[in-house]
């Protein structure tokens, strides 16, 4: 229940405050050049620490290499990796060795299993998320090779929606800001409202959006393997996500089909296109050679700055002051973890697609 | 790719104007008591042809039980079915042999496959999913005998957005009008728009709001096992869905985290509840014993009535005029399709909770 | 749990007694022309009743396919099929509604799911198996159109073993006689064997042996995904077989190292071959392009027409004298079986192989 | 394709001559106390150089265990581990780097993948079975702890065959020599026997014995999980398997029904017990309480220490004259790996039991 995926997969380990995390790649087609550096890179858009708006946390969050690489290639054979843990404040999670954290998974797990490790979230830290952008980054090369690009930015934080769809935009220019928006206007309202709510000892949601362009047709299986339907599985698994859309979405659902319709037509290349995309670039779970893209919604996480009420382990009262250093607003470092998901996932069907004679 | 679930699971077949569609429910707890009548009164509710609401296709959907019973109990082995096709007006869809319906799958399908078994959608047909409401019935009466209800409405349709959550609602009357919307009066407005999008060829889209109460604490795994990944890759994967959420979902993604805690605390029974319910009964993953409930979005079809432009196969334009009969909207009959899909991914996990020592 | 393989996978249902047998075939290359005919044809061939050798159940064993196939062509979507049951002496099993025939899983049944259908075995009655000849006859099609074939052998029955090795015989002669060894003079001693036990009211176990020619270099994974392993659970999944081995087997157990070496060379074709093939066509887990050779081992079936002593469900003992009609040796009709698990392995391992960009 | 079982699952990478080996070991029962020397102490029964019958390869082999465990229990969460390579003679393996050797999987691999760690076998080499052990012991005392007991011995090497079966024996004794026969002097009789072979530069084949006793009645999955076959997949995954029987195994190929017949009777516990056991604890693919006993050949492996003639990635005709250093006989540090990858057969069998309502 640790491992995503069919055929490209990624099983992963590892707590906050434990000697490492980690994980095995497996699937991971032979015979390819990897670029260990673009993939501590991918890493690095993860960390914290990174900007004003992300948690003091800092860790070196240094991927190791164990196998499935020989002389710079991949070998076909798993590639394991580390990543050690560091600047562990364990002591400031003393209190939740008893205490609940309200919308954390401390009850859940302590109910689930009879005990947990409650240092950082134990494996509930989205801090596991830093495998999936391991093992993401290596799809990702795979995928470039190809010509499949997948890149995701931050379309809404707070109240503060981006306002233009994804064709209107330069995603060139997703880095250019701490939030991760491309557009520069919007991306200092976000900030703006991610400063306030930090201000506050408050948090604040959001949404990131991913695009997948490129895509050959065909992946995606009917009826249990729809390739919208592996995405949402991945987006939802991803810490904070509440919520999936791909095309036209949850919009899609307030309008009439005469205003949706997507006809077909041969452009000048001699490919199938459609004149409109409110399918999202898939039709019946089956990529159509469009672009692919997709919404995920992220709540604003708990973890306030301010006492809140909660209970401990044996049903009593108690107020909880939490002291760890957490991000206000979790979409900015979200934006790798998605384009991980989804180059993972896309990668996956991909090689599915091909098993055929 | 036609399985659905772990251990409780579903394979199913059939195409919309093949012999037959049916399925296999593998990992049914044996010695259980199953009311096939009961079975077949929910495959009743799918059925095309229950209201003017719905298409004019009218099959009496049978449901025949194959192996896996005997003397009215569940033996543990699989349980076989098959559903006739019947009221095949394959005629109404040749020209669909060489030209491909906007907002459908017959393009992907051709140039995945190389054929396609055009009549009525193929493989592709909403029709598949009558199989998933048997395996649904399956294990909504195990999950009945353990006091956990799966129950689903239309929250919208089209811009008619009911008001209430769900529960400010009384869901018992739900079948009480034919759009399946528990409040009469705005049933009253969505059947009103239906019926407008019809009188004009078109089609209208709209909301499912699904939930399950009495759920025990536990269900869910981490980190690629969560319990609403399971149930988002669920209903993406039904025909027309275009989107899931849950607890405040994407509502979520524009408040702060001080507007929507869940604080923990005893209930008189001295069970852990929270006093509000944003995280949607998930934490971490893992139901909480709090209700779960989702969203799915759901497009307006691309079936209009009215002549649409696209290309054949060899990539000449060509206007489609469509004959079939089809639902203007197929939120209602969505409804027992997404109570199915969920009661088998709440079954599913449950057995996967058990599986310890 | 009734699911074999991984990308070409059968699901099957149904017990001895009940309605009708069936599965979901998936997976399935599509725009592949099945001929079903040679479908029927191998069910023929596992078909009780054949020969003086066998059980007297007559069953016509039709095969009905309801989905998958349009127009004479595979969809690529999944071929669902039921074979009905017929001509069941259901009141020969009555005193086995709470006695345990010793051999049989009669017992474990009870125990592990609190009921059976105690009729004619139930779901463990080797009827299950004509489902697998069915998946393993469109496998086998389809391996035949990439030049790979299966055959399979009766190699031993009791004492009587067939002296040569499979380079040594002609396996079109396979079908000549009811024993299904290839060499007629060894056929009629096995013959006389079995009708030795069927006078005493006895029953004879044997040895199936398989050949895979034709394969490619490449099929199957390691670690895990071993071709070799694969074989073994297809094989030891089947009815009464109790042992596998391949290439130099059980014999390799016993010998030097310098006695079994497979050196490698061109041929003249500029093909890497091995001048001996001890290791039996898999090197490592991976098939090396040499035919791949296995023995499946069968026991003497538990169903003696003798008296035997046993138990009932309340602990009670009880004797008992089967009536049932059975095959006083099973490896005649396994043989079938044994190709058709063959052929699912097989193709399931050649398409994980084309899984790569 | 390198993660074996279902619920509870090992995933494993890592090459000989790489930085480590490791793995992930999922769906370990919660709250459990792990003794983590004892797993040490397992591995240590695997590691090469124990005794001048095994290659002098010395590995401190120390398993470093880097999440799932909090305050010395078991989270629930999986188990990360890593051993670091030591004491490579890469050098040794230069020529490897384009010649094939006999009976290894150096050219399957570099067939298969385009190009391959030719250092020590790279994914190939047995060192793989090192996570396996760590793995088995996991689930070793898990089973402990409920009373289930797995027992592996050597009782074959070449021509030496120990006459008795596990019933005979003092399974004790298993440990008290180099070779681990629990029979001392059939023991000496096969050390003679593998240091005849080694003095010739020559290797032997042998076979291990397993027993699994104290299994509850019910674990196994008919008709595609039945206990056998997973066990026998298994087995053959394991390096230089060859062959796998249970229970009668290939020797009831030659049996009269009569002869081999298992009564049931109570015993005076009130227990159901059979008064044989050639069914080998196992019917219908279900455990029925009896001691689970198996078979496993392991051929003499191909690495003389006298030159061979081989070819190599050009396909020209090659001397090799391996240096490595090899056992003569792998079986004795076979037994542990058997048992390990038996103790997770049967553990992930029983969880998948218990998976019920």
């Amino acid at each position: 229940m640790n491992t995503f995926g069919t055929l490209f997969t990624l099983t992963s380990f590892g707590e906050s405050h434990g000697p490492a995390i980690g994980g095995v790649i497996d699937g991971v087609p032979a015979d390819f050049a990897l670029n260990l550096d673009a993939v501590q890179t991918e890493l690095d858009r993860r960390r914290p620490g990174q900007s004003a708006l992300t948690t003091g946390r800092r860790e070196a969050d240094r991927v190791e290499f164990l196998s499935g690489l020989f002389e710079g290639r991949t070998t076909g054979t798993p590639i394991g990796f580390i990543i050690r843990n560091a600047d562990q404040h364990s002591s400031d999670y003393e209190q939740l060795r008893t205490a609940y954290r309200p919308g954390h998974a401390d009850y859940t797990y302590s109910a689930k299993y009879g005990l947990r490790d409650h240092r950082g979230g134990g494996r509930s830290s989205a801090r596991e998320t830093a495998c999936r952008v391991v093992g993401g980054a290596v799809a990702r090369q795979v995928l470039a090779s190809l010509g499949i690009t997948v890149r995701a930015y931050t379309s809404q934080v707070g109240p503060v929606v981006l306002a233009k769809n994804f064709e209107e935009l330069d995603l060139s220019l997703t880095e250019s800001n701490a939030v991760r928006c491309p557009e520069g206007s919007t991306a200092q309202r976000m900030i703006a409202e991610i400063k306030a709510a930090k201000a506050e000892g408050d948090t604040v949601g959001g949404v990131v959006t991913c695009v997948v362009a490129g895509c050959p047709v065909g992946l995606g299986e009917p009826v249990a393997g729809k390739l919208q339907a592996r995405l949402a599985a991945a987006m939802l698994s991803i810490n904070a996500a509440k919520g999936f859309d791909y095309g036209m979405g949850f919009e899609g659902a307030a309008k009439r089909g005469s205003e949706v319709i997507d006809n077909f037509e041969m452009n000048t290349q001699g490919r199938v296109v459609t004149t409109a995309n409110h399918s999202g670039g898939i039709q019946g779970g089956i990529s159509n050679g469009m672009p692919i893209y997709f919404r995920v919604a992220f709540k604003p996480v708990a973890t306030l700055l301010r006492p809140v009420s909660t209970i401990d382990s044996k049903g009593n009262s108690v107020e909880l002051k939490m002291k760890g250093r957490h991000d206000p607003c979790v979409v900015p470092r979200a934006v790798p973890v998605v384009e991980a998901m989804a180059a993972m996932t896309i990668l996956d069907a991909l090689l599915i697609s091909k098993a055929t004679v």
